[in-house]
């Protein structure tokens, strides 16, 4: 067991807090493997965490779990032109089999679209075949050159959902309520906030005809990307040629989506919650909810406390390593175990013991008898509170500009997201790309009106937010 | 939705009825990606299923999930001698990142033994680190040349269990500790009765000490082997260079094991258990227990069955499709749900519903009011006929061989295993293979006998067993 190291103040360098925390709470290590990192047991029990809910959700909205191959013939990528062009840069090519020369290179999948098409194409004959709503856990890969844990990465665990329908009206809905699933998760799972909306044509996913992200604001004011949920109409699927006999017996092209989130969650879970002391866990999503701390001989309070956990259902670490109880406490902090629970003798002579809040590090006397309804209340109020803190933090980083100058001055001063009228050019949107390394984030649909744009001054029909962006 | 067409019966072309029923029920389909399989829906239910009584287990017996990177640069592969000569023939390269040229390629992974323990170097530095107890849910590729759904594919979803002890005492105990898991699992959920015991030094894995396998035996005599178990003693760890400081203040070098199954097992499930109408799936693995088959206007009676079902936590479907009764009867027993429950008015007169059990075909007449109980009972009792029927089966074609003329007359004219003394050489182990294409399954250490060798008549070290295999 290694000794728990300084943290770096997240004030002081965000970057190098945020790897420290990823390190030493155990969460991913380096691999030799270039460019790969391994996701260490910690780390992979919060992915299957999210794996649970999420999956629920999914089949509870009719969604079915396959496997698609790995590898995608040159050929068959390249069906799609636009989808080809951004992604065909930076793939990973497989070219020989054993010793064997392959005739065809194959690439390893940075994206699935064009093996769920290739299938579609193969089972969808009638209107009775749609929907086909299609999701798979896997892998993919990308060859990305500079590399971060969960944020950046070659190879990134994910879920893609490839769904079919026999309407445009259809596809529409299940492209949002999709990323309504995705918003709803986020918030009462994760406790992150999020601005949910369209990407612009210069953002948007290649070969799609609207994507839909989520916009979470770490920290350090900068975006992440949290999850996409991508309308692609028809041109997938006319390049794959599939097409259905519909109800009125004419040959039709169907409609289709993709959605999808990844490990990255877990990187916006540690920069949205962290503190100078590690992370920060949700109570909805912690794998373990509860570290007991015994502190000399308590072994009666700590079994009936345990028992007390089991009855409940509440998952729990005891930590009775050879260490002292503040290397304990500390451990437990920098896991961000929701809360600890330090049983001391002292204490035990009241009947008590102390519960820590991992959020606020309130200490807190509990009765050895009410220590599951407090648990059960402190998690809700843990949840409650780490939501409202992030979206207060959030809500005073977005800035609104009303003309270049304005823009220029927040840019230029100010971290996080800012909030401007927009012509809908890409021109405009690339100048301020160019001039602040802020992308547009997403434009919320409700929010059209009718004023300037803040770069050329022509008439704006969208309110777009820019950020700089992991 | 397709029709369901005539499958191949199980005593004219076994392997061609094997195909109709993967492909008629719903488990896989064929990809345009050569050499790859897609897992469809119903497919992918049961290895979910699979992975979450599996998973289940190993976390009780300590073991934590981890995630290793995909691919293997070619100098890590080669670190163990042996194990890169039994592999390194079968994996695919890839030897580009996007348009460049990598100076040393990679190897997607065909086994994960020397990410481990190059991670394992890393991270094990003192006794109080150990055991290392790690597990792997993943696809690995091996580059097959002729493929079978399930039985041989280049990609194939697995776990890889790795884990490495301070004594090789502790190291042989989880060999067979996991060993003994698969063997519970595959008795007690899949119903299919296996050997257990260790392969021949011919027949082991790739740089083990002792491998340890599952053998299943398929319906057409053949075998399968259904998982392995490794002890690597110290092989591994030395040409990786791990070294603790134990105890006594002396670096010391571990021990070392890993265990897999794969998808392989819904093959054995599909040949053990399957008949010429379809899959027979076990109920304690079934993915949903009972089709619901309305007959007309009975929407009353299904109400209250539904809601019996989903008060038991019984997993259903309902097939309410425009199809006729006799297609979803064919239906419900391709796919081989362990009941089926046919609500018509002529027995609902009675308050009566049909249920009708896949393992015997047989029709029970059951009030309505007496479903869920019903259903319970019935559970148990297919769970158990199905294996005593594959063991009673199993054992009938089991032979015993005393000597050359009986094991040839077996070999040439019966199908199932043999069971024979040998005297340990690799060269009468060969010539059985050599002459019937008959591989040693595993040896039963428990049986160890006095008498002679059936090949070259020396005196006999072990009972070992023979057979074909998939």
């Amino acid at each position: 067991m290694s000794e728990i190291k300084g943290i770096t103040p997240r004030d002081v360098d965000f970057a190098k807090w945020y790897t420290d925390v990823v390190k030493q709470a155990g969460l991913v290590d380096y691999s030799s493997v270039k460019g790969s990192m391994i996701i260490c047991p910690y780390g992979y029990a919060i992915w299957e965490q999210m794996q649970k809910v999420l999956d629920e959700e999914f089949k509870k909205t009719g969604h079915e779990n396959v496997q698609m191959p790995m590898l995608i013939p040159e050929s068959l990528l390249n069906v799609e032109k636009e989808h080809v062009s951004g992604f065909a840069p930076e793939v990973a090519w497989v070219t020989y089999g054993g010793s064997e020369k392959l005739e065809e290179r194959l690439c390893i999948r940075p994206t699935s679209e064009v093996l769920f098409c290739d299938y579609y194409k193969k089972i969808i004959k009638s209107y009775r075949d749609l929907p086909k709503l299609y999701n798979q856990w896997c892998t993919i890969l990308r060859w990305e050159k500079t590399t971060r844990p969960f944020l950046r990465s070659r190879e990134i665990l994910w879920q893609e959902g490839h769904t079919m329908h026999r309407t445009e009206e259809e596809a529409r809905e299940e492209t949002l309520r999709m990323l309504h699933i995705y918003e709803d998760f986020q918030k009462n799972y994760l406790a992150i906030p999020v601005l949910v909306g369209k990407k612009t044509e210069k953002e948007k996913f290649a070969g799609a005809v609207a994507s839909y992200s989520l916009e979470a604001m770490m920290y350090d004011g900068v975006a992440l990307q949290n999850g996409t949920s991508h309308y692609f109409g028809q041109d997938f699927a006319k390049a794959f040629k599939i097409e259905f006999l519909d109800k009125d017996n004419t040959l039709k092209t169907p409609y289709q989506t993709s959605w999808g989130v990844t490990t990255r969650m877990i990187g916006a879970l540690i920069m949205v919650h962290g503190d100078d002391r590690g992370l920060v866990i949700p109570p909805n999503i912690a794998p373990i909810k509860v570290d007991i701390i015994p502190i000399g001989e308590v072994s009666d309070a700590k079994e009936k406390i345990i028992e007390e956990l089991r009855k409940r259902d509440i998952s729990f670490v005891c930590d009775e390593a050879n260490k002292t109880p503040g290397y304990k406490f500390s451990d437990a902090e920098v896991k961000g175990y929701p809360v600890r629970i330090e049983i001391g003798k002292r204490d035990l002579e009241q009947n008590e013991v102390t519960i820590v809040r991992r959020d606020t590090l309130e200490k807190i006397k509990c009765s050895i008898d009410e220590v599951g309804n407090t648990l059960e209340n402190l998690f809700v109020d843990i949840q409650n509170n780490l939501y409202n803190r992030a979206k207060v933090r959030r809500d005073s980083m977005i800035y609104e500009a009303n003309n270049w100058e304005e823009f220029s001055d927040i840019a230029l001063h100010k971290k996080g997201f800012i909030k401007a009228n927009w012509c809908g050019s890409i021109e405009c949107e690339t100048k301020i790309k160019d001039e602040f390394s802020m992308k547009s984030r997403c434009l919320i649909e409700d929010e059209k009106i009718n004023t300037k744009c803040v770069v050329c001054g022509k008439e704006a029909k969208y309110r777009l937010y820019f950020g700089k962006q992991y």
